[in-house]
Order: structure tokens, then sequence, then C-alpha cells
């Protein structure tokens, strides 16, 4: 591929800044941008290439903002995704032990996923919020020994600071899904996935999320992902985000889609793309 | 009812504060925790009778790390569930015009969600992170006129500071809903509402979320929510989380459960509730 440009949910040092990082070819020029917005906004004004945002978090759950924004978003389609582990790194000066900290500072978020190590190893540190884990460690550079920060590996490289311990987040394994966004889907590779919206007239029917996914079992089609979501106007009236096995250009997939449409007025295909199950 | 302890996620001025002083009788002791952990932990100890936390908004989607600890603390029901209209508001000194403020501190979160009305009424006014709406209100009040916080209603009368505009948020009708938590749910009223989990033992089997519903669409039972949501384990071992019409101790509701056990080995019923429709 030629080099490119590619957005991603900014500052620097971010979660989606490492992502970003690590699925981009070296020669790519990476674009930050604090605003989800504006992240979306370029890939739309062809200012950039690709986008790459955060999805779903194996702990957190559905990002939920993302989502909408594809929702409301034409011309934006879902090209790949991307597996992350997520580890909380405790972030210091060189050499400090654990029993010199006296102060802690992360986003709110952030210090409670590392709650049991901070409650079990530095319990009479204070814990201080600060509105993101990059500000913590950045302000840890021009405080004394006694401060630390928990924030994502890449804040420590980029602040030039050492990492005392990794992995202090309470669950393991979190891992958070990215996709990729750009103009256009994948093309089918035989292994894939494909993420739709869709939503019913009246959400009093009972039985017809049950009638939507008949045609989804009836031909195999492996679902690995529902979720109803208020649709904004009041709370309750739902739009359901599904993700499933297959490509879009599938017989079958048509096929299904075309059968959903019968009763859903909406029905919006985010995109398809190749499955990604190795976790970077 | 006599006077009462409830727990909520704290600090005092949060949209949780709000809606516990909304939900409890003047005569009961609130009180705020800042870790959600706590929230629960105090009802588990009986230090309280009842904890009120927020559970899934109109705009925002499922408030997740919440549904998680439901998950995992037994001796924990929803007997109540509770709607807050969510108003985002331009907090300063007395008398401020919009064309004086050159700084705008909050939450990112809340920054994010008054794009619009920043964008369109303050647009040089610097937009600066803090760790909570709350400690951006309180920070107005030491600072010169220069400086507006954006968040609740009851952080300015908290802080004892005018609101200059309210519902500065770009998505109006924003509405979170709040679940009240007790040792027991709540008995039949004959409008009732029932959260459940379950998970499978193998994901990969097409069909099985379809072959769940059908026990529910059989009996014209109404889904009012449904969500996967990873396991934590590894992404995509998931669990279901469903809300539907009825009480867990009416014989439809009782069988429907009873069929699900059959193929479904983890089934929790987090509570039955009477049905909140009010936007308080």
């Amino acid at each position: 591929m030629s080099p490119k440009r590619i957005s991603y949910l900014g500052p620097e040092g971010t979660f989606t800044d490492q992502a970003c990082h690590v699925y981009a070819p070296k020669d790519w020029e990476r674009v930050g941008f604090s605003e989800m917005h504006n992240v979306v906004g370029a890939l739309v004004n062809g200012d950039v290439d690709e986008a790459i945002v955060p999805i779903e978090n194996s702990v957190g759950g559905s990002v939920i903002d993302i989502t909408d924004f594809l929702v409301k978003t034409p011309d934006v389609q879902i090209r790949g995704e991307m597996l992350l582990g997520i580890e909380q790194c405790l972030i210091a000066h060189s050499g400090v032990e654990l029993s010199e900290i006296k102060v802690v500072r992360s986003k709110p978020e952030a210090l409670s996923q590392c709650r049991e190590f901070l409650d079990t190893h530095i319990p009479n540190a204070a814990r201080v919020g600060t509105a993101s884990t990059v500000e913590a460690v950045y302000r840890v550079k021009s405080e004394s020994r006694e401060v630390a920060a928990v924030g994502p590996r890449r804040a420590a490289d980029l602040a030039d600071l050492p990492i005392i311990r990794e992995g202090i987040q309470d669950r393991q394994n979190n891992v958070t899904r990215f996709v990729i966004l750009a103009s256009t889907d994948h093309e089918a590779t035989g292994s894939d996935k494909t993420s739709i919206v869709f939503s019913f007239m009246n959400r009093d029917t009972p039985g017809q999320l049950y009638k939507a996914l008949e045609p989804f079992a009836r031909r195999n089609i492996n679902l690995t992902k529902i979720e109803s979501r208020p649709a904004g106007d009041e709370l309750g009236n739902y739009v359901f985000l599904l993700d499933f096995v297959g490509h879009r250009t599938d017989p079958g997939v048509k096929e299904t889609l075309e059968g959903l449409r019968d009763f859903a007025p909406l029905v919006k295909v985010l995109g398809s793309y190749p499955v990604s199950t190795e976790v970077c």
C-alpha cells in the first residue's frame, strides 16, 4: 500500500494512538483529533484515507458515541477490525519504589479499573483525578518522586518515563476492539464479518426481534454481537446493532438482509470486513 | 416508609446525587461514595437499605461497570427504576454574558456533549478538561468572571452559583435510567419489568439466541432491552442482558425462565420491579 493518512481519537499517548501506531504502516501520516466528530469528519471531507476508532471493550462494553456516529454518518463504512490488549501501567520517575509513592493521578475511570492493585500495593497514596491519562503521565515529569500516574504504555514512551508496574488493571485479558473506517468497506476474503443496524416501526410488538433473527438462524449465520440501543428520541425507542459472520455479498447474507428489510424499515449495513482474532 | 439510608455514586453535585435527591424522601440519609464498589458494598454489608445507580442512558447506552457489578454481586437485586432528564448547564458568576467567557471547564465527555452549543455561542473560549463536572463548577467560585463550567443543576445549587444557560447539550431528551438496588426485589404490582442475565456454554452455535427468545415470543412477552456483553475472559465470550415486561412470579414468566435454564447454564434474575414511564 502507498503511504496514506489516517485519523484517530487523540491526543497522542491514548490507547487509540497506540492502536493506530500498531495498525498503520510506518510511512503513513497519523493525524490525532480530540473530538470524534473531527476524526470522522476528516474522512468524510477526504482529508484522510482511513480512521481508527474504538468500538467495543471486553470490560467496558460498546463505545457508544462512536456507534452513534456510524449510524448517523453516511459515506463511512467499516473496512477492518483490530483487537488491542489494554494494559494499564504505573508510571513514575526512574527507580521509584512503591513505598515512596504518595500521590497517584489518572482519569477517574482508569483509577477505578486499577482499584485492587492500588488498594493492595499503595493503599495510602492519594488518588487524584485528571481529565485524561495522558495529562496525568505528563504531570509526573515536573513533579517529585512521590507522584505517579496510571496510563497506557504509549504515554510512558512519549513522556520518556519508565513503567514501574505493568498490567495493573483488576481484570486481566482486557481487550478493546477497534474498527478501521474508510469510504468503502472491504472486499470478501472468505473469512468476513458484517455489522448492521436495524429498527422497527413499532417497538411494542412482542416477538418482532425473534422474527428478525429467524432468517439468520435458518441459514446458520452466526451472530457475534447483538445490542438494543435507545434511539435517543425517548428512552425505549430502540435500534438494534448486530454483528454476524459472513460478507454482505454472500448470497445467503444478501437474502437474509432483503428478508429483514421486509419488516424493519431501517436496515443500514455499516460494512463487511475480514475477521480478526489475534490480540495485538 | 420509615427513614432509611441510601447510597449513591458521588460526589455531591453529580447527576446520580440529583436522582437520589429526587427519589429519596427528605428524611432519608443519603450517603455518597466515589467508587461503585463501595456503593454496592454498603448495601451488601447492611450499612444502607437501598442504593441508586445509573444503568442506561438514552444517549450514552448502558452504564457498563454497574451492570458488571450486578452480575457479580449476589444478594443485591433491582427493586425499582427511575428516569431522570439530563440537562447540562452553563454555570458562571452572576450576570456574566456569554461574550465575557474565555475558559469553559468540565469533564471532557460533558464538553463533548455540548459541542454544538459551545461552537455556536462561545467559539473562542478555551475548553479545559477536569476530572469531574463538580470539580469544574467549584473552581468557578474562586476564579474571575471569564471562567465558566458545564455541569448539572445540582452542582450549581450546591456551589451557590447561577445557571447562565440550561439544556445546552446537543441532543435534547437525554434521559438516564437509574435503578434502585436493595437486598430483595419488589413484589408484583401488575405493571412490572424483570431484568435477567444469561449465557450459553458454546457461543459458536448459530441460532441459539434465536432459540432462547422463542419462549418469550410464544408467550407474547415484550422485550424492552437486549444486549450481548463480552464476559471479560476473552472478547467474544458473551453474556446476554435482557429486560422484559412481567414479574418473575407471573406463571408465564416462571415457565419461560425454566425453559431458558434447560439450555443456558447461567440464568440470573437481577430483579422484578414496577415499570416507570415518567421522566423526573
